[in-house]
Formats: C-alpha cells, structure tokens, sequence
C-alpha cells in the first residue's frame, strides 16, 4: 500500500473524468468500483480486499447500480478505514445517515450543484399544469390539434400564488425564476428561513398558507419525518383548482390522497417529476389528461450532471486536503453523535 | 333605425359578456351576427340587410367561423358605413389591412394583451426543447420510464444565449421572463428597438447575431415580406446544435428548411407552437423525437382571453366615444393611404 489516501469511486463518473485525475490524482490512489454486485462488494470491503484501505467513496443514486441503496448492511460492511462519503446528489435518502454517523462516517451531498436544475424542472411543471400543455401536445402528437375546452381550465401564471413547502436552495431558486412574472411567493419550512428573500412571506401555519395557494410546489427531502407529509388533510387545505407540483420525492406526498383530490376534482392539475416507487409509475395516473408526468429529470442534463459530479469530488478533496469538506448533510448540524475523525 | 351607432359583435364572446354591455350597451346598438354562412353574410350586409349601417365590428380568428377569413371580398362586402374593426388578437393577417385601408376602414388588434400568455408559451418550449421533456413525458406515459442518453442532449438554461427576432412586445416579455435564470437575450429587428431594456444587446447583422444563439425564438408578425424568412441561410447561420422555437406564425419559417436541419442534425430540436396550414400538422415533425409541438397554444387561457376579449371591445368603445382608438395596427402608421373618418 502506498503512503497516499485510498479514494473510491463507487459510481459510474459520466461528465467528470478530466475532473477526477485533476481533483484527486496528485493526492490517493484511485480504486474504481468493479465488484459485479452487492455481496461481492461486501466481501471485497473485508480485510485483504481490494477496497481495504480506502478513507473516502464517491457514489450516487443509480437506479443500474450493481451495489444497491447504502443502507445499514452496506455502511457497516465498509472497511473501518472510511470516513467520508461524498454523495453526488441532493437527495441522500438512499444512504443511510444514521449508520454512518454510529459508523464515524462523515456524509455530503451537493446542494447548491442541483438548485438550478430542479428549480427549473418545477417551474416547467408548473407552466405545463397552470397552462394545461400535456393533453394538448399529446392531442397534436396524434394529429387531432386542439382538444376542446382547454382554455376555460388554463391559466395565466403571472399575479397568482405560489406556495413553497421547503424553502431550501432548490425551494429559494423556484422563488426567484417566478419573479419574472412575478408570481406571489409565501412559503413553509419548521422555522422561518433566515435568509429568506423579502419576496418569500412566510406561514408558520402551513394550513393558513395553502389556504392562499393556486400552487403548491413540494420541496422537502424525504426522511422518516416527511413520508407522508403531503396527505389529505394539507391536500384539502389547499383551495379548488389548486395545483401540486413536486420535484422533491414522491414518497413525502400521499400518493392515494393526491389520487382521489385529482379524481374528485378538488385538483385542477398536478406536475410530478418523482413517484414513490421510482422507476415505477402507478399507471392510475395515467387516467388524468390533466396531469404532466416527468421520469425524474430534475437534474437530468449535461451541465448539471457535471456539475453536480466535480462538487462531490470537491468535497472529497477538501476532506483529504483540509481533514473537514462542505456541503455535510443536515443530520450532523443537528446529530449529538458526531462522526470520529 | 335609432340614433345610437350600430356595432356587430360577428365573433362568439366566451368570457367577457357582461363587459359587452358595460362597454358597449350605453353608447350602441349591439347586433349579434347570426349569418349561417360567408355568402348570406354578404347578403345581410346589403342595403336593407340585418348589418346595413353598421360603424364598428368586433372580430377574431375562430377556425370555425361561418364567415373566414376578412379577404378583400368580405372587407370590400362590409357596408359603407363600417369605421372600424376591432380584431381580437395580435395577429392579424387574417384581415386583409390593405383592403380596410383602401375602403377607410381603421383596423386594431390587442397586441399588450397578448404578450405576457404568448411569451410564457415560448419560455415553456424553450425549457422543454432545451432540457428535453417532451420525449420522457411520452415515454413515461407508455410506463417505460426515463429514454436512455436524455442527460446527454439536454442542456441547462442559466447563462445560455437567447436570440429574439422581433423585439415587439412578445419579444420584450420574453426577454423579461428569461432574466431570472439569467440568459444572455440579444436581437435583432429592422431597426434598434428605442425603448429596448439595457439587458437586451442589439444586432444589426441578423447571421451575426445567428452565430452567437442557443435558441432563437420568433416573434415578427406575418406578412408578405417575413413569409418564409427564416430560411435556410438563417438557420445555418444558427450554430450546430441550436434550436428554434415559434410562438407567431408558422409561415414565417420555412418549414422545409426547418425540417431538413432537424434531420440532418443541425437544430438539435425545436419547439413549435405555430404551422403554416393549421390546423394541419406536417407529419414529418413526428419523426423527430426532440421536438415540442403545440397546437397554436399561445394565448389559450381564460384569463388571457378575457383580456383580449375585454381590449378589442374597449378599442370600439374608444373609436365611438372619442373618434379615435388604441392598438391601431402598423401599417396605418407607415401608409400614406389614411381611412376616411
């Protein structure tokens, strides 16, 4: 073994290649992940192995990953001698928080990196939804033009009202691309955001503020606290003809609860980039010509992915340049147990 | 016949029925056009006719009008006592202007209202062509989740460049709604725009201006000298990979050079709300899975309707009261031929 850090690249680098060698080449050695599936990851991870060693992973959420969620099983099954793993995404529900911070392992996600993005993503959704574009293209797409009646349930987006549950970076970028309209931005977060823009009026009463919404758009991360979140009582909060947007997960909705709202009519529209068994869709949503389906494009472009990949390769060589890395995820501000470094 | 001044309302009214006669009922005798066809229309118009004497007419594009279009026929078959037609809509090529104006006939149209829907359907084609949505919401919608190499094609907005032909006030609001990602918005129109935000950089030299664009959005009313003008010099002028989005008339593209850099790959995609024959779609456009399509989506909401609605019927009630009215359409600004008041 040489005296340099043993890095992991535990998932496929698909924009970054030039990035990694110029990130981390002068600084560890660099271990690509090629066990064919979990157990044998797990076995090599074991004293000997060829992962034996490493301090710091790379990995993001591929629905094709040979290795799977990094839940308990996988976290423990690391050699000792991890202490970070840079995840490349915003989400990290499919890493197991609690066991790597039981385990000393420092977790980061890249936050700022999928703000754009994803801001965007909602805000498609929600011109396609407020505006009723899916139906009609679908209409011209079978060379039927028009289909009748779609103006008395379309709307213009400027003037109206756009609630914000979660006012974190994706929420605040949603907030400032609706300016331009401008839309009326009020919003809803556990506490209010210290530094919220002054256009974003907060409800610590989230009932209140859906009261008020045409369009709710869902920005929180998916945790044993927000499963759910959005179910019928919020949803029936929200005035008829209301909208949901969500480009967050889809299990923080109350997939059943959204159904009968749409199917009673009490929702106009909603725009949904997440599902809660992904890449499953419950095909009942296909019964809505009101609603626009997206199979998670949040971030699904080049620019972004870039970007996204060379901030988690940042944060893994801060930690091996600096012993600390940015972007730690919300667990460890909070977390009595803090990681053993 | 009373003494009050005659109006035909000769288009359905969908949305603003009571502003008919808050703007109309105290001033006019509001005859409804109730002509079955093109030719009893002609008939009624006729000395003795139910719109003998008529002043002023409101009227928009409804493909499924008995009368069609006001060709030279219909403008020269209005009675002699017609001043003034108020066209709801921002387009106008429908009505033969140099007809009205050999007859002395003012002719307006309701271009502010327009601008904000049109302009929010060109930012819709923008992000959906740019981030490529349009095939994963097909591709969802038949259960098969995400189409393999989407991220590859699909681009970021923030800081791309966005060319606009036409700084009118469709133009203008899409430059407005495009500043929050920001994009870069350059253009070019005959002449410099006076009242051009800062944020919009002139080009005289429309290849120039070509050379530099991600996307080039169209926004310069139809005419005889703009048919066909994007051509297939200007979109080579275009940079490999760029694309085009249309939110005026699809006839000022020339569909078969559009086509032609789809399939060779020149325009990476476009998105198209408007086509020269509609409600016909060429079939071709099937073919590119890159493609947003519309079918003539632009202002179709009742919000935005109403307004227009609301506009043109205020533009007769302003001929009416004052002898003058707003929205006047272009060429009466640069003919030398003026109606006859």
């Amino acid at each position: 073994m040489t005296s340099r850090p043993r890095v992991l690249i535990c998932s496929l680098i698909v924009w970054a290649h030039q990035e990694v060698q110029d990130l981390l080449g002068d600084i560890a050695d660099i271990i690509w992940m090629d066990s064919p599936d979990r157990a044998s990851f797990l076995a090599d991870c074991k004293p000997g192995g060829k992962y034996d060693g490493i301090i710091g992973i790379y990995r993001e959420n591929e629905s094709a990953s040979a290795i799977g969620r990094y839940d308990k099983t996988i976290i423990d099954g690391l050699p000792p001698s991890v202490k970070w793993i840079a995840h490349n995404g915003a989400g990290y529900d499919p890493v197991d928080v609690h066991a790597c911070i039981a385990r000393g392992i420092y977790l980061s996600n890249t936050p700022g990196a999928v703000d754009d993005a994803t801001a965007t993503t909602a805000l498609y959704l929600l011109i396609s939804t407020m505006r009723q574009y899916s139906f009609p293209e679908r209409s011209l797409r079978s060379l039927t033009w028009k289909p009748a009646g779609i103006n008395r349930i379309a709307h213009d987006i400027t003037n109206k009202t756009l609630a914000i549950l979660g006012l974190g970076g994706i929420g605040k970028r949603l907030a400032e691309l609706v300016q331009s309209f401008p839309m009326r931005v009020i919003y809803h977060s556990r506490n209010k955001v210290a530094d919220a823009p002054a256009y974003c009026e907060y409800f610590a009463d989230v009932e209140e503020m859906l009261g008020q919404a045409d369009v709710l758009s869902v920005h929180v991360p998916l945790r044993k606290e927000t499963e759910g979140l959005v179910g019928e009582k919020w949803i029936r909060a929200l005035k008829p003809g209301a909208i949901i947007i969500n480009t967050a997960r889809g299990k923080v909705i109350d997939e059943e609860a959204l159904i009968r709202a749409l199917k009673d009519g009490h929702l106009a529209a909603a725009g949904l980039d997440v599902f809660p068994n992904e890449p499953q869709v419950n095909p009942r949503f296909l019964d809505f010509p009101q609603v626009t389906l997206l199979p998670h494009m949040g971030t699904e472009n080049q620019d972004t992915q870039k970007k996204m990949e060379v901030r988690a390769l940042q944060n893994l060589r801060d930690f091996l340049t600096t012993g600390k890395g940015k972007d730690l995820v919300t667990e460890y501000q909070t977390s009595k147990v803090k990681p053993r470094l």
